[in-house]
């Protein structure tokens, strides 16, 4: 099996190693239009070659794109287009994005677009490039496929064996449904620390050396505060209508706290706080 | 030296192991209103004793603090008029609270006032009682000494030994910059996570069986939102003025955020990402 990566970041370069290294790809190729990240991601050993974006489609059976959702959508009918032009049936194209709507629909009525799997392996780490990719990032994770009915049944299980690898469980939904999912559990959560950031570095400007940031539960709760713009900005923009559900009752929930506590109302705050303590019960 | 420790919850429990096993203790006594809670410290084998409040403070050659900041407000002037009355002037008393304003003005007149260190130890984790006490939870943390020149130098001097043994480095300040520090730092941290995962639940109860939140850094971020509330209720209210200023800012950026995604204002976005990355200097 030969498969191709199309952007050698985090979610692509960890991706290469593990489907290397397990046997599932015999030869790896590489795209990628950073000229510093391909020679890295060469030199790292990520990938056999960099090559074009059409000896890389021309060449897999597999194609993945792990790249900002923004570009990928501009990709993914490329794609499909160079695999009908060369007459290839059994070609496959997979994404990693984090939103799936938008993806979704921008190929509805592509003629091949049974050959394409949405796929959205939910794992990550703050970091991005070649130098974050890593061995056994996707282990024990959960991989969501979007709307598998409409690709075909052999490519959806080609897929499923590839995720197999990577140790990932599959979970089906509908793209709609994954854009809601992914707002509450993922997008949400990167706004809470960019809000979190840009608050105390706010403060620090009056304030410097008052902080010692590492204590307190500042440094977990701040962490994706460092994840890049790059991937960010299409994902908030794509899935503006859901996250923008979330940030209003999500700034609601914190006017309770707010209010509760220009009140002196500790009942208020307890009562918050032991529900809020639920969430015990969901992360086990 | 013998140290009494009220309270052995996470605070008091670890302070308790790392102090006898260091050598600094010779004897740990420890004082503990739940009775499960007391029976556990004794089986875990946290301290020597359990005894009455008069005992601890009578046997004692230091008195630790470690309970909520709401009931150490009221403990703190009954442990120096213990003092007092027992003729005893090389007895030292120290709190560990979250909140330091408040407990600090409470004994400002006391005349044993220079008896009583006030410190906050800068460790801890999501859970509490005696079975979350652990070793080494305050190596090289950061410890906070409040208004130290109201304090005996002698007395300040024993303090800093004993967090020399916790390997904690001491920072200075007065209990006003301190409440407005861990405002910052810590308070709303909890905050955060606390609303995130009211945010979450809410929604969990329409859509059940669709969250995996393991995933998408979640899990991180609502990590605090398992804390306590007999802990954070008095924190939160003592802390209020400089609480709300934070929430206010908070709410600030959140919704600078909103208006962007909301305009779909690209730039926008990726500017207040950027900014929020710089977080990365300040945490190395």
């Amino acid at each position: 099996m030969t498969v191709s990566i199309i952007g050698l970041g985090l979610i692509g370069g960890s991706m290469a190693i593990d489907l290397k290294r397990r046997g599932f790809a015999q030869k790896i190729l590489g795209v990628e239009k950073e000229p510093v990240n391909a020679s890295a991601a060469l030199k790292i050993g990520l990938v056999d070659e960099i090559v074009s974006f059409e000896e890389a489609v021309d060449a897999a059976d597999i194609v993945v794109v792990a790249v900002p959702v923004g570009a990928a959508v501009k990709l993914l009918p490329q794609i499909l287009d160079r695999f009908a032009g060369s007459g290839a049936k059994d070609k496959i194209v997979i994404d990693t994005c984090s939103t799936k709507a938008h993806i979704v629909r921008s190929v509805h009525y592509h003629p091949l677009r049974r050959r394409y799997v949405a796929t959205h392996p939910m794992a990550g780490t703050e970091y991005s490039g070649p130098w974050a990719a890593m061995p056994n990032l996707f282990d024990g994770r959960a991989c969501i496929f979007a709307n598998s009915e409409e690709s075909d049944p052999a490519a959806v299980k080609t897929i499923e064996q590839l995720y197999n690898v990577l140790n990932m469980r599959p979970i089906y939904m509908n793209s709609e449904q994954h854009d809601v999912h992914t707002a509450y559990v993922s997008h949400i959560s990167h706004l809470t620390s960019f809000a979190l950031a840009l608050t105390v570095l706010d403060k620090e400007k009056d304030e410097k050396h008052i902080f010692d940031l590492a204590s307190g539960g500042f440094s977990s709760t701040v962490r994706l505060a460092k994840s890049n713009a790059d991937m960010w900005v299409p994902i908030l923009s794509q899935n503006r209508d859901n996250v923008l559900q979330v940030i209003d009752t999500y700034i609601d929930k914190m006017g309770e706290f707010r209010q509760a506590i220009a009140d002196y109302d500790e009942d208020k705050i307890r009562s918050l706080i032991e529900e809020a303590n639920h969430i015990k019960k969901i992360l086990g």
